[in-house]
């Protein structure tokens, strides 16, 4: 006996059912009507040829044995259940033959309906319905779709002409119609005729009159159509693998184009934008479903059908059918239905697609008001992505449509810092500031930004760069500093001497008004909309409390579930006392990176720095450092309380000093004013520090090592804060963090700077403060010899931003260049710099942690490049057991639910539920 | 019982040996002195106290016990064979205490000489020698080591006066002398006096009189000079490991200035500088030791002690011991005597250092001439680095002494391209072409070289660079060249608008003479005569036949016996057919580096080059390409023919574009002239390219991918190129070889187009030509995913260079700043850009190794990077199993040598010797 290839389905019994196993086989549209045939819900009878069918044809270039006999007999079994017979001169069965693969790619493949139709069927047609215009404009609509996607007649590309297209335009002019539905049946058969001649003339061949020549012709096109280009950038775009297949769904044909009793439209059982617990539809009488998308009738709220009497009680089924799947398959059920002359049949079902806040709100509906589903489930219903939509202020989504359409959409850059900005463009941060003392809310224009524009930064609501990627600096301190932020927009070319930007043909001068959408990173002329983020508004700004906002009652809800599963602690990467206050807020476990160079940005303290950079001997470097020390020391006291005896990992020196420094001759010589320097000496001296990769050269503990002072001074303040702290009676768990170790001896000599200056403090103290050294494993070699380092390192945490960088051999700041190219030519799955690279520098990761903790299995893990608030990177992390991850501020709540997914996703792994769709579990009792 | 610490030799019996064991626990003057009383040597008795006791000592912070019962037995043994004393008021036992190490560290530690006087014993001492002069002379210089060495009154820097030095000076003064020989036997008896009050009072304590404290006082201090401050540093220096541990030797005093019958004098068995058989030594009447050094006195040529009739047969003597020696060690031999009243003894005998060319002739003659040594031990003899002596021109020696008496030394780099050159200095490639057009030799002074200077480059004879490590742009490709380089010398100041350079506040202008020692890393003002090498003469210009040069014959024979052994293929990294052609002169077995780009500088190419990098789309990039398509296969035809049916690896286009255009305002304005483009177009199209990390940006395979026409073009090329020369009946065998890949998906998509091509050229030929594609491993991705990469390479070749920057992550350009602080705190154990990091950047070439033939077991796997040419490196690469190395032209003979070396040291550890010295047997059978 050969396998089982189809599935049938009707009047009551399937093959199939919405297992798992069975989405896999039959696709999801498959496999959900066979579920809702079970279920009882009228669906017309049909049958799946399985995906197995369209692997198999790929691999060996033929159908499997048997699919042919399985076909005819489930063939039959729809002509019994009808009572129609294909191709039948008095009562034809027409079929829809569509794709249907695990999960939706919609549009992306072929359809083929009305198949069956014939010069002779159409004749039974007619008998039927006794309406001849209906029977031929069914034939013409099969014969083009036929042409189009089973003999390959459709043009390649939009600009060329479909030739059946033509034929219908000129039938119009000729009989002096606009539209097709003023066309008279005789025309529409004179229509088919012609398409007809023209399949003759192109394919040399007729056009197949047979039935069951049809019906494999469009079997096979459909299979055919995994692989068009469309289908095959989508499963890029989705990350769908390409051996998955898809199904055929071949079905009675049912329409909702006979007449005023018959109408076609969509349902969904809660609202996808609120997610809501309301029915929400609308529908077109006399119409079939492309109709309802196409959009050129605008379709009825479903509401309006109630009291349609020509239809009988179909309304009050379809709401009965509504709330029996929704609590079937215990989701918000996105649903197609047909009315054939007064009958009702359901023509699809699957869950439905939704905002984040609907996402939310739906998951802990079923959870808490409808007791439908478990807490674990919940948690596994929402993307933790999503949860940006509860976090960020959003545009108005009319307003944006609006404006989109208003074509005010200047460009698209990289989506570097989600949520929504509307503000007056600037060039420069100076500007940022004076706007901002003006009242003014601002977006911050530049190629890229540096260190020395963070002031400006945190003036700014959002920040749009013309270079860099996912992680370059406007990235990563604009996302840590919470602001929305579109880097990367290369076809912005910004022109700071005339203080506009051009993009597109548009001019942008400083002052106008542009929004940004940081979640997908478009960047729109003029003013839109905002709202803010309510969680924000409770848990940082408190201008709501807790009980006034659903929404955060919903965000605490699943942030408490999250905190109940997983494993991996949740730290924050805090540069500034503000950025912990928000940490906090969003229960951050600690800060894993205090980068202390952020420090050095604020009024006086870079001429010290400056001054400590251009010193000529350790002695002026020393003055200038003890310039810094109170100025570091007062950070780390704000940053301690704040952290309440939580850990804080502060990092010493990492960035190039050139970083510090001016780069224009004008500021050049007020600095040299400034410290009394030749302006031809700072010159000079900042010429000599100008490197050609300084992601690569004189910067992280190289610093350290070429001038111990500078490491001398960082641990003096770290631990003089921590005591004055501890004496005030506050718990404080510092923990100093050395960058770029590739070498133990590197870390060695660090070391040795800490307890010397630890020894020093404690003594003049009077008393200890417990404290670790750790270090930054962001370099290759820091990997490769993890047990070697874990020798004198109490803590790793893994610099993934620059580990990435070293791994690939890839630039971040370099990298737009290339990398969109790589994503789009699938070479890299996605972005290294945004999901952990888990196969080259994941494998790193693994080692070290496997090699670090060989030598002290106590070792502290954790991670704290930019991959930290990434899912995906966070369920790794959970499984090469790291202890925490750190990311910006407002990722927290994301990576906390996100390492809970990892906890609830292993066990499933480990002990995999019968199914995993809810919806099994009531279908297999039912 | 105790363990054996103590060794005693005297009399023609010796506990110790020269075997390697034993010179590890013995040191290697402790070692020899019992080796040569073994061989009847007369030398004075003693004993050694083994390292293993040093090593003790510092862990344990006390001595093993039972050693001081050793030492007295052993002092007893002494007095028995001398017939004298310890301390004996009428015939005392005067000792030496000396450190020894493992390896020689001359002048490190400490020693004590005289040991064992008191104001008792030193009344014997003018007994046995009637000369209270003398004997006070003894004792005082007695105190005063004593009091320096082990009491610690020795002044810790230079410029602090040593206590002992003023008492003498004014004591001098006081006398109305000049010279310490000048005092009479009361003044030194006076001094004796001061020097013990002055201990007393700097220490508390009196001046031990007991000579058994005298004597365990001196093996402290000897055993604790192994830490001190120059000692660590000469270790640092020399790798040698700090757990090594000195050895102490305790032997009796033997006087060269016991008047006219006495001398005191150093003799080698072989010339040092030249290698020629023919002992050579000098010597100083009545003197001691120091004196041979200290250079005071001139010491007159071996040669005249013949005839001196107070010494006796002496001399004779001492011609046979040397001769002995010589014929026991089948080495060179540097050792050291005494005559005392007419008694010779020998102290010291070791392997003496010798010049490149003396190595190489003194094991070729000991292996040819001599029969005593075999080949394989001739092999291990001589130091792969020292051929660059036999390869390069070199300085006449004497004129460069000079050079440096006469403060001509400017300053010191690195010493990227070894060898010697004089020549004019000029600042621009251009000059440089002028200036050798005019027949000058010059030497091309740069911030930094770049592939737009690689004409001037080739015009010159020496290069120097204030930028930049050992493997900068200038380093690397000088060196493919063959030019004496010079690079990082971090003190020069070029100042290109006044054609002149400040070093050290010497101003060098244009077109003055300087010199520069591509071995040393020296920079000289003038001219320095240089000689040419022979070698070079004979195997490139022909200008020798091999007879005419004993040089070239000895060169040979070890190249001729390094191929008999080495199992590592030697290929040769060659961009340009006359590097090809050098290549072959070393007989490279093939090129396993031709990088492309280099082509790309020659006239009217650059045009054409920059024309495509700056077309707009892919029809005028295609039109640029074919320009280049003619003139790369030209290339490539000359490259196949002159490797005749040798693997020839082609690297596709690999820098980031902005290395080929031009960077000055001038500049682009003519080449928009040139290619009839606007100015700004150009200028902004050039920003565009401008890159924050080029090292790791748009280049590599990454070009390739965004602009597949490169690729396609560049493998037409090699392929048509393949197949004019496969018709006119010559092999041949490229190797077409994608840069810079991370990701398995890279190097299938340039590998298709390779197979497109390839197939396109084979149609249109007729024929087809065996070709392999393959990949560098240059970033840790590709080594950490080697087993997918292997599906599609059929070679793998490391390139060290790059991923010795990534992994570590440093820049090698920008690593001057830091990296000779690493050395030099030994942070790290060598420049990682010379000699390959073996435990970091070494484990990912195992790994990917490994992982590469798990999926491709006839995988062929080489490196390519600088390392290729390294000694150690090779040595590695041999070990893990590499099929071929691939190095600069002129590094191909050191290659070969290191690759034969590699299987010998192998086969040691494998099989060892009994003893690897060959010393031993001798000893063993005497």
């Amino acid at each position: 006996m050969s396998k089982k290839h189809v599935f049938y389905f009707g009047s009551g019994n399937a093959d199939g059912n919405a297992t798992t196993a069975m989405k896999n086989l039959l696709g999801g549209k498959g496999a959900n009507l066979a579920e809702m045939t079970h279920l009882g819900i009228p669906v017309p009878p049909g049958f799946t040829i399985s995906t197995e069918v369209c692997t198999h044809y790929y691999l060996q270039k033929e159908y499997p044995q048997g699919l042919e006999k399985q076909v005819m007999e489930a063939l039959h079994k729809i002509e019994a259940a009808m009572n129609k017979k294909f191709g039948d001169p008095e009562n034809p069965l027409l079929l829809s033959v569509r794709s249907g693969a695990r999960v939706s790619m919609p549009g992306m493949m072929d359809t083929v309906l009305n198949l069956g139709l014939n010069d002779k069927a159409v004749q039974g047609l007619i008998k039927q319905t006794n309406d001849s215009r209906f029977a031929f404009d069914s034939y013409r609509r099969f014969v083009t779709m036929y042409g189009d996607v089973v003999l390959g007649l459709k043009p390649e590309s939009e600009e060329e002409i479909d030739p059946f297209e033509e034929i219908l335009e000129a039938k119009k002019r000729a009989y002096g119609v606009k539209y097709d539905t003023e066309l008279p049946a005789e025309a529409l058969q004179e229509l088919v005729n012609k398409f007809k001649e023209l399949i003759k003339e192109k394919t040399g061949e007729p056009f197949p009159e047979e039935p069951i020549e049809q019906l494999w012709g469009a079997i096979g096109a459909v299979f055919g159509s995994w692989d068009n280009e469309r289908a095959k950038v989508y499963r890029k775009l989705n990350y769908i693998p390409d051996d998955w297949g898809t199904a055929v769904n071949i079905q009675t044909m049912v329409f909702g184009n006979m007449g005023e009793a018959s109408a076609t439209g969509v349902l969904f059982s809660r609202n996808a934008a609120t997610g809501e617990k309301k029915l929400y539809g609308e529908y077109l009488i006399n119409a079939q479903g492309e109709d309802v998308v196409a959009g050129v009738r605008t379709p009825k709220e479903i509401e309006n059908l109630k009291n349609n009497e020509l239809i009988g009680h179909c309304y009050e089924d379809l709401m009965k059918i509504a709330d029996k799947l929704d609590l079937h398959y215990r989701d918000m059920q996105d649903m197609e239905f047909t009315i054939q002359k007064g009958k009702l049949w359901m023509l699809q079902t699957r869950t439905g697609k939704r905002t984040g806040f609907a996402a939310f709100r739906i998951a802990y509906e079923l959870a808490i008001k409808e007791n439908l589903i478990t807490k674990e489930e919940a948690l596994l219903r929402v993307d933790p992505n999503q949860l940006n939509q509860l976090l960020r202020p959003i545009f108005n989504i009319e307003e944006k449509n609006k404006a989109v359409q208003e074509k005010r959409l200047l460009t698209k850059g990289l989506n570097a810092g989600p949520g929504a900005a509307t503000g007056r463009v600037v060039f420069t941060a100076a500007d940022a500031e004076k706007y901002k003392e003006k009242g003014e809310e601002v977006i911050l224009v530049r190629h890229e930004t540096s260190p020395e524009d963070i002031k400006g930064m945190e003036a700014s609501i959002g920040i749009l760069t013309a270079r860099g990627g996912t992680t370059s600096h406007a990235a990563l301190v604009g996302r840590q500093m919470g602001k929305v932020c579109v880097v990367g927009a290369g076809e912005i070319r910004i022109d700071y001497k005339k203080r506009q930007f051009e993009v597109n043909g548009n001019i942008i001068k400083e002052g106008d008004w542009i929004s940004l959408d940081g979640t997908t990173g478009e960047v729109i002329e003029g003013v839109i909309e905002t709202s803010p983020s309510e969680v924000v508004d409770v848990a940082i700004n408190k201008t709501l409390s807790p009980e006034e906002s659903e929404t955060y009652q919903i965000y605490s809800t699943f942030m408490k579930w999250a905190d109940e599963y997983r494993h991996l602690e949740i730290w924050a990467n805090a540069d500034l006392p503000n950025q912990a206050v928000n940490a906090v807020a969003f229960e951050a476990e600690g800060i894993g990176l205090c980068r202390t160079e952020h420090m050095f940005f604020n009024g006086s303290r870079i001429d010290a720095m400056r001054e400590m950079i251009l010193a000529e001997n350790t002695t002026d470097r020393r003055k200038a450092l003890e310039k810094l020390l109170p100025m570091q020391k007062a950070d780390f006291i704000g940053l301690y309380k704040i952290m309440n005896g939580l850990s804080v990992t502060i990092r010493t020196l990492d960035p190039p000093l050139h970083e510090f420094l001016p780069h224009d001759e004008a500021e050049q010589k007020d600095l040299a004013e400034k410290l009394s320097m030749p302006f031809e000496k700072i010159h000079t001296r900042i010429d000599s520090l100008r490197e050609s990769n300084p992601m690569l050269g004189y910067r992280g503990c190289r610093l350290g090592i070429s001038y111990p002072e500078i490491t001398e001074m960082q641990v003096r303040a770290i631990l003089e804060a921590a005591c004055e702290v501890k004496k005030e009676g506050i718990e404080v768990k510092p923990e100093i963090m050395i960058p770029l170790v590739g070498h133990i001896n590197e870390l060695k000599m660090q070391e040795e700077i800490v307890l010397t200056v630890a020894k020093e403090v404690f003594e003049k103290y009077g008393f200890d403060v417990d404290y670790k050294v750790g270090t930054m494993i962001e370099v290759p070699r820091a990997a490769i010899t993890a047990d070697k380092i874990a020798e004198v390192a109490e803590f790793f945490s893994f610099g993934t931003n620059d580990l990435t960088q070293t791994t690939l051999g890839i630039s971040r700041d370099d990298a737009g260049q290339f990398l969109p190219i790589y994503v789009e030519k699938k070479i890299l799955p996605e972005d290294p710099f945004q999901t952990l690279d888990q196969t080259g520098v994941g494998k790193l990761m693994e080692w070290a942690v496997e090699k670090g903790r060989s030598t002290r299995p106590d070792l502290k893990i954790g991670i704290c490049g930019e991959h930290g608030g990434d899912p995906k990177t966070v369920e790794f992390c959970h499984r090469i057991n790291l202890d925490y991850v750190s990311c910006s501020p407002f990722r927290i709540p994301i990576a906390r639910l996100a390492a809970a997914q990892a906890v609830l996703k292993e066990k499933q792994i480990q002990s995999p539920p019968s199914h995993t769709s809810s919806a099994v579990t009531v279908a297999q009792t039912a």
